[in-house]
């Protein structure tokens, strides 16, 4: 490692476990490229897909907010319009389709983007093939598209998934895996958003491959029909069987819980706090790691986000997750 | 006038017969102040106004990528979307929307437009209030909105304009105008794009008192049921009319004449190049000033646009016009 530099670090994820994460991390790293997850095809992305035919833009714009130093234009890529024809969408979404249909090339858009948004670091699509997440379930029906899976109940049958078209990975992320110090895999819904990075041929090799300390930030809540039941142990094991390798060094997951209030509206749509299966842990090839790194605010749901994804409210608190992360990275 | 800095330039107009302009004269002025038109509500502009309730941002964003210095930039802001919900829209357009809604002025958004397009010198709305532009024909009939009145067959009658409700003319625009060494008024659709500018109360005051040489840069074509057989003469007396004042100093007529296939094109549309009317030219209180100010290269209009106006391809040349202006203002 260049004694000149802090360290290079790599975070792999969708929109919000990432986002969450990479504004807590720029506070302590210069050096981050965020690797996006591009199989989004619901709300304002899906329908720009859709229409347009354009790579999705909404993670995308998730990673540049969360890495932008210009309050001004975070909160101009966030908005998102109320009435009319453009009801939904979210400017950043319109801004990077905007580019890419001008310059026929998402990379370039994205650059543009980094510029007007003064970011700390890098984005860079995981990969860019305009492709499809696709999985099998338990009764052997096949499901197309992440916003579908990310419906589906597949009563924790741990199936199978794979990309259409074939996913080509981005040169530019396996460059960064393989040069990083710290590679995060950011908490976010598993199937639907994780997994569509975590398969992209050649980049659990990558992962292998890479001398970085890798780290899976743990889910906080299990998600009813898909990870029921699921415990530490059992959510860094799907990351590893998606990625196709045992590469994990460390996993970090939360101690403390959160009010019985919240957790009585989660159990409300069945959904509940991540536990901690403290043998399977010990024994694990990784180093677990537990931490209270949990928010204590309450994120009240915005009118804007019309289109948008619905927000859950236990959240990471990028603060005590990144000093976690470096006390791992340091330790 | 301050001998450190060159002329203050300031700018009226609309959209294209500014833009043309702005593009020439950014490469000999710095201190260029545009005053736009704000009376928009055709296309692009017109749907985001009765959608979102906007002020126009149509013209605004013409005369910011006029005087933008960054190319990439230039061209996403005239960025049309050609397909699905967003069909027509400019990019520029849903910038500075998305600005207006966020912070709830308008100003502050084209602000930050300027600062992402590295603009010379500043754009204003020559009003901040939200108007439409008003009639009445010679038959008595009141007619509403600025592209219905574009439509209009009034007979040359010169009719009576009003905006809807008052309009208050911005400080900054007679500010601009009042610490002036230059004020041009741009050529463009006289009266559905000129006159919301020029009707504004206070302005033709504003014009009168300001020092500056004051320079009408005269249309090239005439417009079918408007200004059918007006010759140069008679647009300047109607720009004067419409401010209320006899401030013009200078006006700049074109006298090369375009390609009989151009004159064949217009003349199918029933539009005719401009006559210079000599005896009332020498007559005037204004100087008139000719000169070959027509651009040789063809205009192609571009499958893009497809909300936006159609384009006239009998066009000012931004450097010919540019040199002309500061022949005058040296002379």
């Amino acid at each position: 490692m260049d004694i000149s530099q802090g360290p290079k670090l790599v975070m792999i994820g969708g929109g919000t476990g990432s986002f969450t994460l990479l504004s807590g991390l720029k506070q302590y790293v210069n050096d981050i490229t965020a690797l996006v997850s591009m199989a989004d095809d619901g709300g304002s992305t899906g329908q720009l897909r859709d229409e347009l035919g354009v790579l999705p833009p909404g993670d995308v714009r998730q990673c540049l907010v969360a890495l932008s130093n210009s309050p001004k234009a975070r909160e101009l890529f966030n908005y998102r319009f109320e009435e009319g024809t453009l009801k939904g969408h979210a400017f950043g979404n319109l801004f990077l389709t905007a580019l890419e249909k001008m310059t026929g090339d998402f990379a370039q858009a994205i650059e543009l983007a980094s510029d007007v948004l003064r970011i700390t670091g890098n984005v860079e699509p995981i990969t860019l093939s305009n492709i499809k997440l696709c999985m099998k379930t338990p009764k052997g029906t096949k499901i197309s598209g992440e916003f579908k899976i990310g419906q589906t109940d597949f009563n924790t049958s741990r199936p199978e998934f794979w990309l259409e078209p074939k996913a080509v990975l981005n040169p530019k992320a396996k460059e960064a895996i393989l040069k990083a110090d710290m590679v995060i895999i950011a908490p976010g819904n598993l199937y639907a958003s994780l997994a569509p990075a975590l398969i992209v041929p050649g980049l659990g090799d990558a992962l292998k491959k890479s001398n970085a300390k890798k780290i899976y930030v743990c889910n906080l809540v299990t998600k009813p029909g898909q990870t029921d039941g699921f415990k530490v142990h059992d959510f860094a094991s799907e990351v590893e069987r998606l990625s196709g390798h045992k590469f994990l060094d460390f996993v970090l997951f939360n101690t403390s819980k959160p009010s019985d209030e919240l957790l009585q509206k989660y159990a409300h749509d069945g959904e509940f706090a991540v536990n901690i299966d403290n043998e399977p842990l010990k024994a694990a090839h990784y180093r677990a790691h537990g931490a209270e790194i949990i928010s204590e605010r309450y994120h009240k749901p915005k009118k804007s986000d019309l289109i948008g994804e619905s927000r859950t409210l236990i959240r990471h608190d990028p603060i005590k997750t990144a000093k976690q992360i470096m006390r791992i990275y340091f330790s």
